[in-house]
């Protein structure tokens, strides 16, 4: 399972504009509760709130009961924590929940106003769209597709460092993708770009919604061809590893490596390399 | 090749903030001239202009030429065509090339104010970012992922019709990825959604830069169980259809059954389907 994906809810999209279907279910629905998109938590568990008001963002079905999320600074029944540092200690399916209305919250913060006419907009469909009053421009939540991709070369995988990163801590090469190309283009332009590699070929394996804030990755291999030199913009350092020292790096017995984090799909790629001979 | 994809450009991302060095490039810049999205043709072929203005926007560099594009209405120099009437006639790396300005120019038309605060913002690094001169947000293109895939049950494929399309024109199922949804859960929920069909298994087949106006399309294959009802809201109809009648609908002769438009991914996937035995 790859962490943030396996939301359970049936999202059941064909009610977001449905007021009294909603109204119904808002007394007995259940309630994420955010602030800053994190998740407010109870020790190590979600704090579900009973009870939607009016404003809640309707995230989908639960069998019977309806869930959603508000945003709110009201911590009196636990304690708001980063969705880094909770992401691997909740089930996986509530830990995807969180991704989804935390993307949706972040977007609302950074979208109060039409990029069209300058007005303020206006929630609509239970928090899944905003209109503009002025121009009637309708907004949709931003979904920012991003490549990441373990170059591979004969028997050996490519991991890159960022400048802020800890020393040791390597991960696979990533990037946005921009208007115009295809994942496989984004991938051949991050890889020459960032390590002056050739792409030769590229392989699809996961996807992955990333809510920092709304991104969704799209993990990818790629055989290349070229030394590796880090470009010294983003990269500062790169390294060719072997199998056996990925493996002993993913299971933290590297002297000086350090993986990439657990929850990220930069490892499940590199534990899928690893497992193949 | 997937058609709007194989932009031969290299983008050359790290000079769009070197404003001497887009200087220097200018003037024996080529330029590609858009209306609302439309290129300028001089007969069937790219009216392509000499010398760019201080706006252009700087799409890459062809060898040692630099590539400009510029959204004017003047059409002293050809007439201003759609792309999906042209997108066939041109070299491939040409509309590929018009697609990726395309994406940018109507983003921009749709984003000249923050959304964040509501003031007007400025176009900066040569026409790939947008920066508030208020709250200094920075906004980038955007890109909209959306997964179309080809529904698959034992010999037999499903393809729908949306109630605005013509009688007999049929093509995969399509649909816009939420946030906090992988393409394979995105592609899970729209077939459930419109045709009542439960996923077993997604495979991923190639991307497609998609410029109406950015979208990112997913060609996807699934593997469903169920009848296949058309949820009377998004589709009108859906059908299945063998190999034999899925290959006479590519090739123009089924009597009743029109294919997807050419250059889309929804015929490359059908025609990679029809082409397995």
């Amino acid at each position: 399972m790859i962490t943030f994906s396996g939301n359970p809810l049936d999202r059941t999209a064909a009610r977001r504009d449905d007021e009294a279907w909603l109204a119904e279910r808002r007394a007995n629905g259940r309630v994420l509760a955010l602030h800053e998109g994190k998740p407010l938590m109870r020790g190590d568990e979600l704090a579900w709130l009973d009870g939607a008001g009016n404003n809640a963002l309707f995230l989908g079905m639960d069998g019977e009961t309806a869930v959603f999320a508000v945003e709110t600074d009201d911590a009196r029944d636990g304690e708001f924590r980063e969705l880094r540092a909770v992401a691997l200690l909740l089930p996986a399916d509530e830990a995807a929940i969180v991704a989804a209305a935390k993307s949706l919250f972040e977007w609302h913060a950074r979208h109060r106003f039409c990029s069209n006419c300058g007005h303020a907009t206006t929630v609509f469909s239970a928090g899944w769209k905003r209109v503009c009053p002025s121009c009637a421009a309708e907004h949709f939540p931003r979904v920012d597709p991003v490549v990441i991709m373990l170059p591979l070369r004969g028997d050996r995988c490519l991991l890159g460092r960022q400048f802020a990163w800890p020393k040791g801590r390597m991960a696979p090469l990533a990037g946005f993708v921009e208007p115009g190309e295809s994942i496989e283009e984004a991938c051949a332009r991050e890889v020459q770009e960032e390590a002056g590699l050739s792409a030769r070929h590229v392989t699809y394996h996961a996807s992955q919604p990333w809510p920092f804030p709304s991104s969704l990755m799209f993990g990818l291999f790629v055989e290349v061809e070229g030394e590796g030199i880090p470009d010294g913009v983003e990269l500062e350092e790169v390294r060719w590893l072997t199998r056996d020292e990925a493996r002993s790096m993913l299971d933290g017995r590297h002297p000086d490596l350090l993986a990439p984090n657990r929850y990220a799909i930069g490892q499940v790629l590199l534990t899928h390399w690893v497992e193949q001979t």
